[in-house]
């Protein structure tokens, strides 16, 4: 397996809650701050406005413990899934996908079915 | 609201299973793809490749219906949550993520804890 680093030497990672499931952020990470996420347990990124190394929580104390992480079928993104001490955005929020750009006509299934899913979920 | 499109004009979109809170997939979206995917409420990409839209599922069926499209703290990244046909991934697999890279020492929550997390979810 050969991870697919983009032309800056950067890859995006989804970062997810391993017990809610809720998607928490997407930062992006480059071989170092993959090695050091693997040699610690916890998520390090690239920033790419800072152009530096960062240890995500390392000041604010909100560590992601990584769980698990998985790369897709093109090798050209993880998804991280951690447990996160405290909040994982900036702006205080538990996710930094706290906005709503648009909401569709779609329905969702009835609690029933809902259930059943989660159900599935904790038996797998 | 300003949605911060790169410097090839596009944003990622994280595809996540609105039922089952999985990751699906992540994939590209222009600004037209953007705007077809808000007229038709289904998920319409930008293929990198191909240089090209691409409305997901056209040839296979496995459409997406979309039911919220969130945006992060920075504006520089989308979270569509949708209905998924089908499956997600060109390779058959449901989510693309379905290749594990590392598995941590985190533990997960008791059972217990869990249930009382997806009880809330179910709640909201």
């Amino acid at each position: 397996m050969e991870l697919k680093f983009d032309e800056k030497g950067l890859i995006p990672a989804v970062v997810q809650d391993i017990d809610t499931r809720e998607v928490l952020m997407v930062a992006y990470m480059n071989e170092e701050s993959l090695k050091k996420s693997l040699e610690t347990g916890q998520t390090w990124f690239y920033s790419r406005s800072r152009n530096a190394l960062w240890h995500k929580g390392e000041t604010s104390g909100n560590i992601q413990e990584i769980v698990e992480i998985r790369y897709d079928c093109d090798a050209d993104c993880l998804l991280i899934k951690v447990k996160q001490k405290g909040v994982a955005c900036h702006t205080g929020n538990y996710s930094c996908f706290y906005r709503t750009l648009w909401e569709g006509k779609g329905e969702r299934e009835d609690l029933e079915e809902v259930l059943a899913k989660l159900w599935q979920i904790i038996l797998d």
